[in-house]
This record gives structure tokens, sequence and C-alpha cells, in this order.
């Protein structure tokens, strides 16, 4: 099936390329931050006198040019802050230990560093200080054992680390600004959409559940295969995708307002949101369980609670995909509680079929797949309604706004993710 | 409550030691090894006559001295590899590009810079890679840009470069030296002891769900109460372990042989049995709603199926109590079969109490519930399977022997963790 343009060695390279361009952009980008720094080193700005010093500038490049903006921005502003802190402490420890006499500055240095390095290890334990000052508190313990253990007078110490402090302000700005400046990845930007990709994860199960479950086939085979398809399975990264969140939440925290997003973006609802789409793939995942064994029950048996079942799993399911596009597209919208109703309308429905005795008579071993199916999924619709709540309470933090238009959601049930009618009005 | 001892203040030191020994004795380490290599930085060897270098010692030891073995020997090894192979490379291409004339020279280095850069830093991204030598490679560009960029000529170039690289081995020893002789703490050891924690956190959940579910209480309150219990609660912190565990994983492997655990321990399987009973720990989180609401259903429907659910519960909760035991004491042991032998006839009665109809003419929203707990602890069943013959692999993988005496499994319901009777046969 190889088209002729693939062969080229060319398209080999933009496919190549455009199948992870974050990873080859950012690759270069630490190239090209090295090549100006390296610049910069072999001018050495002689209005400043750096001497060799200038090599701290090149050391800050490599350590802090993060992947995304919020990670550079976190390593940078630490490294600075970080460095002038623990030189300036340094400076002062040095200065009250050059009093005491050569033997007695020794010892007293050796205790100071003791003290600083048992502290500043312990506090890094902190999960508070370890979640976005990690890096400085390592920092601060490296700089002021440089600083105190250096054997310059007074006034060189204070010229080194002046210089220092300077150069690695300049290396951590060159790489803020090749970071921030050329194809910027946003952190946030990623959190959010990876939020917003969980929550499509889950619906897509959900609304291929319906059609999966109620299939009538006495072939085993196509049952197994049905499993095999992809959006039956692609909830379970939703899963395990807890410490992925909580790491991009805590570095999106340094990130400036951009694009569509302020400087103090409520985070912390995300992570919320996120938990909240894991219950739910918890759920659905002890329901796959009688998704492949659904001929446990005969279909005669599964279809008499077919109808509410399937509109359930259908509308938690748009239900879910609606509050996803709220959260994608940042606009606030009453569409996803029109659904939760349809589907609390459906679990009601369900309820009543069941009062009814839909099973009566049927061999109990075949029935209780089917009522076990009927009552995860009137769990699933709470926690469906859990996670649109939250995604209103989100829209509201972050001021999302309606869109510019009237939305208009559409009731049949075989439409996709594109489940809107947009008329702008201008 | 408190006792007059617990006022003295020495008292309150030694609690707070108890209550996290690990982080203040790491703390105290860090600040030994820094007084030890300030101790060497004041003497200077003269007869390996470092200079400044020395500096590079203390970088080193600050950097690489990290709160378990594995982290320290990886980031050690993996920092003195790097700056070996980066500083050999860099003087290669110094070397090269001196063969050019001045402004030849500036270029060429530049781009060697440049095209380094971009390959380490895309390696970088390899999920093989990053997992152990990402650290490697970010040493291994950092120290390439200072090899290559330095003014040297060759001959100081070589002195430098072979005085660094034995000051960075210096720091890294004296690092991994104070990581591993003073209270060792082993990352191989505490992935170990987190599996067999999380089967009993699991268990725990198991043994005791029978007895709050099929409590006969009218009074909803206490129900509530009842979820309340920690050992009702503790597994849910195993739902989201699996990236603590993975590190663990990646970082045991730099770990040599200590104690049980030889150097090439089948580290993979422990994140295997992770993965099996995490897959239980979902089906548990769907469980557990039902034992919130479990007045849903009347005792009386309840108590229909309540000999086999218990049984269930119980025989489950013992089979993974046993194996997490294998795994605790690394001895082989065939009691968690036992137990999923039971566990499993157990199911069956339960199979055939239902196909025996026990809910003949009850009112079917309150049978429904009832009907999922007991399909649901089928399912738990296999889940149970699962982990024990995962376990019995790893006791082969590990050669696990079996415990100089009779391991005597009791059958009584009542007993607790410690349900052994060894009779030693010394």
């Amino acid at each position: 099936m190889a088209s002729p343009i693939a062969d080229k060695p060319w398209a080999k390279l933009v496919k190549f390329v455009q199948n992870e361009p974050r990873r080859i952009i950012h690759s270069f980008k630490v190239g090209l931050a090295l090549v100006l720094v390296s610049i910069l080193h072999h001018f050495r700005p002689s209005f400043y006198g750096f001497g060799e010093n200038i090599i701290w500038a090149v050391v800050t490049v490599v350590i802090v040019l993060e992947l995304s903006v919020g990670a550079t921005l976190g390593k940078g502003l630490n490294r600075m802050l970080a460095t002038g802190l623990a030189a300036a402490l340094g400076f002062g420890t040095h200065r009250l230990a050059s009093l005491c006499g050569k033997n007695g500055k020794d010892v007293l240095i050796s205790a100071f560093l003791f003290v600083i390095a048992v502290t500043v290890t312990y506090m890094r334990f902190s999960p508070r200080l370890k979640a976005k000052y990690d890096y400085g508190l390592l920092i601060f313990i490296l700089t002021f054992c440089l600083v105190t253990l250096s054997e310059f007078t007074d006034g060189e110490l204070l010229r080194t680390a002046h210089e220092r402090l300077l150069t690695i302000i300049i290396g951590s700005l060159i790489a803020i600004a090749v970071c921030v400046c050329i194809y910027p990845i946003w952190i946030g930007e990623d959190l959010h959409n990876q939020i917003a990709g969980n929550i499509v994860k889950v619906a897509d199960f959900l609304e291929g559940f319906g059609d999966e479950y109620f299939k009538n086939s006495e072939n085993t085979e196509v049952v197994v295969v049905a499993h095999d398809k992809p959006f039956l399975r692609s909830y379970k990264r939703v899963l395990s995708s807890k410490s992925a969140e909580e790491t991009k939440a805590v570095l999106a925290r340094w990130e400036p307002c951009h694009g569509r997003f302020r400087f103090r973006h409520p985070w912390k609802q995300y992570l919320k949101i996120g938990n909240l789409t894991r219950l739910c793939a918890y759920k659905i995942e002890a329901l796959s369980v009688y998704l492949l064994n659904s001929d446990q029950t005969p279909y005669e048996l599964r279809s008499r609670v077919e109808d509410p079942c399937k509109n359930i799993s259908l509308e938690c399911g748009k239900a879910l995909k609606e509050s996803s596009l709220i959260v994608k597209k940042m606009a606030k919208s009453s569409a996803p509680n029109l659904y939760v109703r349809h589907a609390k309308n459906a679990a009601e429905s369900l309820k009543s079929v069941l009062r009814a005795n839909p099973w009566e008579g049927a061999d109990p071993m075949e029935m209780v797949p089917a009522a076990t199916v009927a009552s995860l999924l009137i769990d699933i619709v709470i926690c469906v309604e859990n996670i649109s709540e939250a995604v209103d309470e989100l829209a509201t933090l972050a001021n999302f706004v309606p869109p510019r238009g009237i939305v208009q959601p559409i009731t049949s049930s075989d439409d996709d993710d594109s489940a809107h009618v947009i008329t702008v009005n201008e």
C-alpha cells in the first residue's frame, strides 16, 4: 500500500517529524539554545568582564531547558532564586567564619555546612515544598557549599558570586526565551487536553457498550472480537493517569497567562474532574468483564432490559462528550445536564422494568450477569452526573463563556462527536 | 492522655525520629557526606595535584546522594560513565576542530554542539533509555559542552578533563559509600514490601466485607459508620499505585545483591503482581458502592446468599494474605492454593444457591443489588486466583524455598494475619 511518494527520503523524514513533532522540535530547541550560548561564550561580553564563569550559563541552559514552558520556568526561577539566596547566606557564613581564625573557620564552616545540608534535605521531603521547590532546594545546598568552601578573599568571593549569579540568570533567560518563543509547549494546555481526552475515552466506551452487549449473536467469537475494538479498550489508559495529571498540575502553576488560560487558572479543579473520571473508569473496568462474557446470558434474557440499558449508556456517553466539549472549547453549555437528565430518566425506566420482574422464571444463573450490568449502569449514571457537575464548577471557576451562538443538542441516537448545530448570530 | 514522659523535649524528639526515621537519617547522611567531602577539599590531596577542580567532588556528592541505594547507584554510575564518554568525545572534537584554523574551529564546534545536543536530547525521549539513563544523557550533553567550549590548549584540556573525571569519581564513590554503609534504604526491598502490603490491603477489605455487608441492622447510620472503618478504605491507595511501582522497579535494577535479593531479582514479576492486585482493587471499588448502600436490600433477602458470599470473601482474603506472606517472607508455600480452592468451591455453592432462585417472588429492585454483589464476588475469585498464580511464578523465578518447618494452615474462620502454625524441625 506504500504510495510512491512515501519512498522518497524527504517524505520519510516528513512522516517521522509528523509523528512526534514535539520531541523533534524540542531537540532542535536545545541545540539552538546551546549554539546561542556558545556564541555568547565566544564573544564574552567584555563590558561585564566575565571570565571563565560564563561557562555557568552553558550549564544552566542544558539543565533548565525542559520540554514544557511550566517545567522550564519552574526550574529557571528555582535556580535563579536559590542561587541568589544561597550565595547571600554563604557569603555571610564565610564572612562570619573568617572572624574565628584559620582553624576555627574550617570547623565553623563544616558545622554550618552540616546544619544547612541536614535542614534543607529534610525540607525537600515536605510534599508541599517537593512539588514546587525541590530543584531550588537542591541548588540551594549546592551553591551554599560552593560559596562557603571557596578560598577566595571576601572581595574576590563577592565578585565571583556576583558574576556567576549573573551568568546563571543569563542562561536561565536564554533557556526560557527559547522555550517560550519557539513553538512553546504549555503543560497546562496538555493537562487541559488530557482531562478532556480522558472524559472522551470513558464516553467512547459507554456509547459503544450498549450495541456490543446487546448484540444478538450466538457466535462467541464475534463477541470476543468486539472487545478488541479500540474504543472499548481506550478507557484503560484512564485507570492509571493519576500521577501524570498531578505532575502536570504542579508544573502548570508556573505558567503565565497564555492563550485562553489565565495565570491562576483553576488547575486543582482539573484534578478533581480527573479523579471523578477515574472513578467512572473503575466502574467501567468492572462492567467490561460482563461485556466479554455477554454470552453467559442468552440474548432473549438480555433483550428484556435492552432499551433502558442502551439508553443509559448512550445518554451517559453523550453527557460525557458534551462535558468534554465544555472543557475542550472552554465554552459554557447546559447540554450535558440535558443528557444527564435523559440518563436519569432511562435509569428510572430501567428500575421500573426491573420492578416488573422481567426475568420471571428464567435461570437465575443466566439472569444474574444481566442484572449486574443493569445495576452497574445505574451506578455509572451517578458518576457521570458528578463529572458533569465538576465540569460545570470548572466552567464557573475559570469564567468560561457560552459560545457565541445557539447550541442546539440533537437528540437522535446516531450522531457522534459533532453533536451540535451551532447557529452563529453574527 | 499525654503521659508525663511525652512532655520532655527529648521524648518529643525521639517520637519525631520514630515517626519518619528514613527521612531524618537520610538528611543526616547528606550532611555527613558533605562534611567528608569538605574535609577532602580542605586537605586537597596534594599527591594528585587537584586544584580548584576538587569542587566538582562537592557538586557530585550533593547531586548523586539520593534516598535509596538504587537511585544513588544509578545516578553515580550514570554520572561517571557519561562524564568519561563525553569528555573523550569532546576532546576528540576539540582536537579535530583545532585543525581547521581559528574561525573554522568556532563554526565546527558550534555545528558539533548542535548535532550532539539534538541527537542526545531526542534519545532522552526513548522510554527505554529514559528509564535508566536519562540523567547520564543529560550529563553527557553538559560535559560535551564544557569540554568543547573550553579554551585550553590540548595538553591543559587533557589534564583538566582527567582531574575533573577523577573528582567526579571520588564524589560519586563518597556518595555511594555513605548511602550503602549507613542505614541503607534498598528501593527493591521497598517495592517488595509495597507489593506485599497492597495485597494485604485488598485482603483486608475482602475479609471484612462479608461481615459488614451481611450485617442485620435496620439502622442505616451504623452501616455508614461501618464504611469508615480503615480496613475497608485502605485498598483505595492501591488504585493509583502503578507509577510509583514502575519507578521503584527501574531503580531496583541498579541495586546489587543484598539481603535476600539477588542482583537479577525478577522485579518485572512484581510489576505483574502489582497490576493484577490493582485489577482486583478496581473490582472492589465497584463492590464498595453496594457495601455503602447495603440497606437497599433488606437483610432478609441478603441473608439468602449470606453463607456462600461470606465464604468467598473470607477465603479470597485468606488466599491473598497467604500470597502476601509468600512475598513478604520469600518462602514458597501452597497455602494460597488451598484457600483459592475453598473460594472456588464457595463460588460454586453460591452458583447453586443462585440456581435455586433464592429470591423467588422478592421485589426485583431489592434483589438486584444483592445479585450484583454475588456476581462481583464470583468475578473477584478469578482475580484472586490470578494473583496467587503470579505470586507462585515469582516464587519460582526468584527461587523462594519452603520455610524450614511444616506449614499448617488453619481453616477456622476467625484467625487473622498470623494464620500459621509453624513447627520448626530443628
